[in-house]
């Protein structure tokens, strides 16, 4: 088995970046050196990177990768060129807010310091991009304490899609409080739905899992309510897109289900997010857009058609749980419960 | 598109027994003539029919098939050649009851015939395949007729798995009423799960729903909630494998989940059946006993593997859903409502 320590998504080393590819997942693990500014624009349209943080991480290091060999030039030139690298890697996936604020932010950062020389301005980019990979790890780490203890030995958890540190830098968000149990002895096992039709679950969190030593078992979607009947499952844990101010939570599709069933036998369900991801905004799930997906998605798997020619398809992307049936939601700033009209602007209101 | 009565899984004609291959669907419909009793026994093994019912009939044709060129022996001869027959196709699916109990009917009544020469033996052979087959047909249909009423203009149905024409010699058990509201001209739409691991709702039961011109839209496992929560769906109706003495429903895994999420979402489950489904002898769904199947199902897609090496598995082949779900059985005999105990013996009870 491999270390996990060796298998993160993003390892920022030496002044070198280095991504897993995740497109190869699980089939093989390969991690690649990133050479040049297009090799990470690649790697990000290409989806080797993939999840809000890691993309925002891997893009600033990106521009790290784009102006190491440019500390010749003079701050102008230095700044113009960083601007238009900026712009380049921003184009890589136009719809990732998290890469277009991590890019933003480190450009601000660079051309509000006192640097002169492009060598002055290429330390302070790079001391950027580390802070926003460092605040990422420590976020998720936060949401992970603030998740611990509900965790307790003999327990059985479920989660869907993945909310794993492949999304992230470190710890992942639905699976920080399971690697801070795990790094606290606790002893838990874990069900990961397979997560059709992209099989995240499958493809990544039950890889992730599985290496960092953590007990998990895949099942197909539709395989949670029998494992719930089994009493093999005693809290759900899962991440989320969005959640608006009156709790109701966004997240692959697939999540209202579980939640459902979850009620039925008794199984609280919890939501781990950043704060990042509240959005008073949005007053309930009502107005939350939810994206349908290409058809080949649910008419295929890979290249292999499996329902007939013709067929009329739904592809929702996400789904919309309505806070009723959330025991819970775990984010950085701590455990918010019900009401969560009031409780999410208590925390998140200013 | 095709004319679905041209796909039939099982075709009698001018002496000539066809089986639609549905190893190849979605992707091709390929009727093939059954030119030995090998070929049958082949096809009956690798699942080219399938489903309790359709493999019966099939077998008993096949007995045909097996003695169509025997007529010119004598009764002992016959007789000797079709029990080494119908022992070598049951040979073919062992576990298969309808198969056995098809194979047996039909060189009974050919032992208990008055024939004397083999010509009189093979027209009391073929009667009783003919038999067998239309009294299949008519079961299927019966159980439409008791369920088409529930189905009414402008509903949503959901339904899982196949229990569908494709198992059956016509209508099938689920989709019969749908079928029979479909030929009395009541408009509805049907949403087919994909039902994973093996994909029958996409690769069979929106094939035949397609192929006979019915408003059907196939779904992943995990979108059948949503669709529930935007009010799309007025009624489930699913297959069983086995109803216990209290109503409690055996049926393709996933089915409990629909059930619990019906509940929640205040949709009728209905489930549909013939009466040689209803096992008065086990008293609840806890003494079912549910079969695990592979792990190769879950970690795989056809060949290609989507979950990791040495990774958990479960993978039920079934699950049982508590009759309180369930809104009433469809049978041959009539719907049956709760108390189910009760009304269940007062029907199958001699």
């Amino acid at each position: 088995m491999l270390d996990h320590k060796q298998v993160k998504s993003i390892t920022w080393k030496d002044g070198k970046l280095y991504l897993l590819d995740q497109t190869l997942l699980p089939i093989a693990v390969k991690v690649e050196e990133q050479m040049s500014v297009e090799q990470v624009w690649d790697s990000i349209k290409q989806l080797k990177v993939r999840g809000a943080p890691a993309i925002g991480v891997a893009g600033a290091y990106g521009l790290v990768v784009a102006m190491q060999d440019k500390s010749h030039l003079n701050r102008e030139a230095f700044l113009a060129e960083l601007q238009e690298k900026a712009a380049y890697l921003d184009s890589s996936r136009p719809t990732a807010v998290n890469l277009s604020w991590a890019l933003k932010r480190t450009v601000k950062s660079v051309e509000t310091s006192g640097g002169q020389s492009g060598a002055e301005l290429l330390e302070c980019l790079t001391k950027t991009a580390e802070e926003i990979h460092a605040e990422d790890i420590e976020l998720c780490r936060k949401i992970g304490e603030h998740g611990v203890e509900l965790i307790k030995d003999g327990m059985g958890l479920l989660t869907h899609c993945n909310a794993g540190r492949l999304a992230t830098s470190e710890y992942g968000t639905a699976t920080a409080p399971m690697y801070l149990a795990q790094e606290r002895g606790v002893s838990f096992r874990v069900y990961s739905d397979e997560s059709r039709p992209l099989l995240q679950g499958s493809r990544l969190t039950a890889w992730e899992l599985l290496h960092a030593g953590v007990d998990v078992t895949t099942i197909t979607d539709n395989m949670a309510a029998f494992v719930m009947q089994q009493g093999l499952i005693d809290m759900v844990i899962v991440g989320t897109d969005r959640v608006a101010a009156n709790g109701d939570v966004a997240n692959k599709i697939g999540t209202l289900g579980v939640a459902v069933l979850a009620a039925y036998f008794k199984i609280p369900v919890y939501v781990a997010c950043p704060a990042s991801t509240v959005d008073l905004s949005t007053p309930t799930g009502k107005e939350i857009f939810i994206e349908e997906r290409g058809e080949d998605e649910v008419t295929h798997f890979g290249q292999r058609r499996t329902a007939p020619e013709g067929i009329k398809v739904r592809n929702p992307a996400f789904d919309v749980t309505p806070h009723e049936l959330v025991a819970g939601i775990i984010t950085d700033r701590g455990l918010i419960r019900a009401p969560y009209q009031e409780n999410l602007h208590k925390i998140f209101g200013e």
